[in-house]
């Protein structure tokens, strides 16, 4: 049997990196974590890097404004997947740049892990964040990298805590906000097995130079079955407030950054659909669920049985 | 008297863009407000173009990376004003470009509108959010063009109808989140005023490579003096439930973009008092109050009654 791939995360103290970190490390690939001296002072921050420490993951000091120290990371490795945050998306052309002179990257996997950034009915302010990431595709594809794009849809473990209303710890008990009509599905993957597919992926012949979509099926509902499921657990019917597509096309037209950018993804994926409305082109994509279908993954229904 | 200068507003169609495209065509600038051709078929922006040019404003048609069309733009006008939103902070290095090689503008203002983006104790991701914006500063100084960097603080319009409570489209009657201890001062500004400060500011000697700050007094306020002000209106005492520093941090950590980036916002401003945290240093800025006292502000407590 081969020898495991290494595998550099940068942005693995993040939201969705510090799941693929885990997952990399509990598969048994040499780990390797790239992250800013400053974050150490970070209070959640520096926990987590304890824990990334205690599950055998390298830590390396780095910077992407630092070619060489990233050069010489990448060096190290045979994977690259960048979990940079938003505001970090045009930053990997630094990253495109180094991975192109070390020479060595089997794949590269570039922060995507949501919508299918070139299959999608955004409005603006969303339109130009996905655009960022159509460019970095384009970058990565000039320069002749191998890559796999991961398309995991909806973060479960935020989204379904709290039905995606706002300002809640719990989800509602009383009453729903629902976005357009909410017959739209949607698809919510759970971080944890966002992370196992993604390395699963990473050394899979079938997903190079292809997007991996994550559309486990128990997990593809309407908005409206979501609120059915949560109503049949707690035995209790929510009163409903429903908005129309024109009124939260205002609201997104009336809100500031980035409150706008909230709304304007919300409005893709429960108005427009932006998750489920195209079928994979299997010249481009392949499914995850159909690729490994040994893994267990955690479906909606089980997930909300944690807040009954 | 000298003629009014010609003001070009790129980002017109924006949250705070209307507003200042608005109070320049009002003062009798002749107005110029450069759209993308896309945003015309965008239905709440076509409603805007439409208003502005039933004001005597300009509409022109034109793209940050089309860098003739953008000359030809700036060198028709005095100043320029930026109000591009939260995506497109960097691409204002090519409106730098431009303004360079026109080399007739009298008056820079990029996209700012917000805390002074040097003097923040903010966390990830807002710090390279302002990270952003400072570079554009430095490019702005480095090129030697005049500018002013508006400070206007928290949008009263976003922030006071709902008190910064989310999925609610009123103040609160029974209930309020409140960030940390609540005894932190913000500040509140009406977009209005926003935008009848910042066209006085664009030919004012005074603020002149200066940052205007927006401090109006009476807009100076706790979180728990807002919410008591908003208590005596409606003869009511709200449940107050307060989440703590840590808390909300760990809530930062653990919600992915852009949540990330709203929450450390509020963080940014409700609890380490960013907006009202330091003097004013004369050498580097100036107060719009001060400098225009004859400007009937809005005042919080007026605000509010609106709501009650």
């Amino acid at each position: 049997m081969a020898a495991k791939s290494k595998i550099l995360v940068l942005g693995g103290t993040g939201y969705i990196g510090k799941f693929i970190v885990k997952a990399s490390a509990e598969a048994g690939n040499p780990t390797f974590a790239l992250v800013r001296e400053s974050t150490v002072s970070h209070p959640e921050k520096s926990k987590l890097i304890e824990s990334f420490k205690s599950s055998g993951v390298t830590i390396l000091y780095g910077d992407l404004s630092d070619h060489e120290s990233l050069v010489k990371a990448i060096k190290q490795v045979d994977v690259v997947i960048s979990t940079l945050g938003g505001q970090q998306i045009d930053d990997q052309v630094k990253l495109i740049a180094a991975i192109k002179e070390a020479g060595n990257i089997k794949r590269f996997l570039p922060s995507e892990f949501g919508l299918d950034v070139e299959r999608h009915n955004a409005v603006e302010p969303v339109t130009s964040f996905l655009e960022k990431k159509v460019k970095i595709r384009r970058a990565i594809e000039a320069e002749g990298i191998p890559y796999t794009y991961i398309c995991s849809n909806a973060f479960a473990g935020y989204f379904l805590p709290t039905l995606g209303q706002q300002n809640v710890t719990a989800p509602p008990r009383d009453k729903v906000v629902i976005l357009g009509d909410g017959n739209v599905k949607a698809i919510y993957v759970k971080e944890e097995d966002i992370g196992t597919y993604t390395i699963k992926a990473v050394d899979d012949p079938r997903t190079l130079n292809k997007i991996l979509y994550v559309r486990p099926p128990a997990n593809i509902l309407t908005f409206n079955e979501l609120v059915s499921l949560w109503e049949n657990k707690i035995k209790n019917t929510l009163e409903k407030v429903y908005i129309p597509e024109d009124q939260l096309l205002k609201y997104i037209q009336e809100s500031p950054f980035p409150a706008n950018l909230m709304l304007a993804l919300a409005h893709s994926m429960h108005v427009k659909g932006d998750c489920t409305n195209y079928e994979i082109d299997p010249s481009l994509g392949v499914e995850a669920s159909n690729l490994y279908p040994e893994v267990k993954y955690t479906t909606v229904d089980n997930y909300l049985n944690a807040f009954v």
